[in-house]
């Protein structure tokens, strides 16, 4: 069976990176990760500079990616103004994001939840218009930073309004890194009940060591998306070393040792990993890495 | 349900630390373990100084550790010489070891398995005539650093020869952790279907990422008793910072998430895993005590 690994790092994982990386090493990583088998990979963010300096380069870099018919990019867009700042032929899909917690909404994007339905239809209006699919987040599904527990009611609200909004995909996420097994396995036999599993990808954090468990717990509820982040890049929400999302590289093991394809070799899955390790400058959590550095 | 989560890592992990730990820090950190409730821990080693030097204070260590009805420790056992260094009051068990690949068991014991039986036979034996337990440990289970894959045959030879010497349960290991999911469910359902799953513990190592992943696949197959290590210390078998045993804290994270009992608080347990992570000197590779760091 065919598993697609989404590829986040560039975005995901290097908005939480403190090291300034520069336009040409991001193409450098994102050239690298498409000649491992990657197609699908999120190269960047449209939100302000201001609020993301490490992707302020956003347009240099959409221009930059080299160009293959079977790999497709992605860009987060927070709304209609960072939509403007690319062509329609510079990527395939938009991003859009919210979080299913209130709390985490308003931090995250200064919006309460209704507030914000309308600017992501407008984005996803306008992409569609454009010709380009839109793949949705939704944040903070298995718990909040600051509301805590986040009913599943809540969160299928939210689903329910981005799916009406024409979204291809929604990623489902555990953004800082809490849920377990059981809680995967309850949120997606409800999303698979009520829309089809088909909708959804998966999104998990490995904060606290279960990131590949919630694949293997996702998988068994037909879940076929994985994002992931190449050497475990980013995400520190609690303390220095602390892992943001899981690495591709692990979960690349993970699938091929569990008889699922992917179309990535691991070998130059992990060359990826190794090249920007050294141009961050600091160990990256990925595990199947750290084995290759011997 | 209840699960046993045994702690090995004053044993299996001090032995793999680079630091020389004192004994009267052993001793702390074995009592901080008593304390946030673990019932089970290996205390240390009894295998010559000469090859262990880290735990060549195993009969001080042994002498030192606090005493309670409910608390069983356990000592690894390589031959008579070394049961002979403790008393029958002092321990609850001993633990014998082998491997299943021939290799990694002339590496590692310098004889093959076939001169090993006797040699674990008469540590048994003698054991049981003291009134202790014996446990085994079964090591390369899923993979052998030397031979590459090792068979379910193979394994379930030893398997079968260890059972035959009366030890109570055997711990199943994935020593260089390259194990996935699917593996542990087809190694675990064989063991289930030839003589049940309450004889089997599950050792998982978690060098690329899949320890707790499988963790979850062995709980589908009955398995009720995990091995780990406090903080993940230890097991560097690759390079610096690659993982060894499963951290306590993180199984256990997982195991409270998933609505399993363990008897073990994990606040305190972090505590423990604080207080040793300070005397190696290291970060350690636990995410759950990086979680506790901020």
């Amino acid at each position: 069976m065919q598993i697609t690994v989404y590829e986040v790092g560039p975005r995901d994982g290097l908005q939480n990176e403190e090291a300034l990386i520069s336009t040409a090493h991001k193409i450098e990583l994102i050239t690298k990760l498409t000649q491992a088998g990657i197609r699908h990979i999120e190269a960047t963010s449209l939100v302000h500079p201001k609020w993301i300096p490490q992707l302020s380069d956003a347009t240099e870099v959409i221009a930059g990616v080299p160009r293959f018919d079977d790999v497709h990019y992605s860009v987060l867009t927070p709304n209609l103004k960072g939509l403007q700042r690319i062509a329609a032929n510079q990527v395939d899909e938009v991003a859009i994001f919210m979080s299913a917690s209130e709390a985490h909404n308003l931090k995250n994007i200064n919006k309460t939840r209704a507030d914000t339905y309308p600017v992501l239809a407008e984005v996803a209006q306008e992409a569609q218009r454009m010709g380009l699919r839109v793949r949705g987040y939704i944040s903070t599904v298995f718990g909040c930073p600051y509301d805590g527990e986040v009913s599943l009611t809540e969160s299928m609200r939210v689903v329910e309004r981005l799916l009406a909004m024409g979204v291809y995909q929604l990623s489902i996420g555990d953004t800082i890194g809490v849920a377990t097994p059981r809680q995967v396995q309850e949120v997606f036999a409800a999303f698979e009940k009520e829309w089809g599993a088909t909708w959804f990808a998966g999104h998990f954090h490995d904060t606290r060591g279960t990131g590949l468990a919630n694949v293997v717990a996702a998988l068994h509820h037909g879940i076929s998306t994985f994002d992931s982040s190449i050497g475990g890049l980013g995400g520190c929400p609690y303390a220095p070393g602390a892992a943001g999302n899981i690495s591709t590289e692990d979960v690349v093991y993970l699938l091929h040792g569990m008889g699922y394809e992917t179309g990535i070799q691991l070998d130059k899955l992990v060359e990826a990993g190794q090249f920007i390790q050294r141009i961050v400058g600091r160990e990256l959590p990925s595990k199947v890495l750290k084995t290759a550095a011997g």
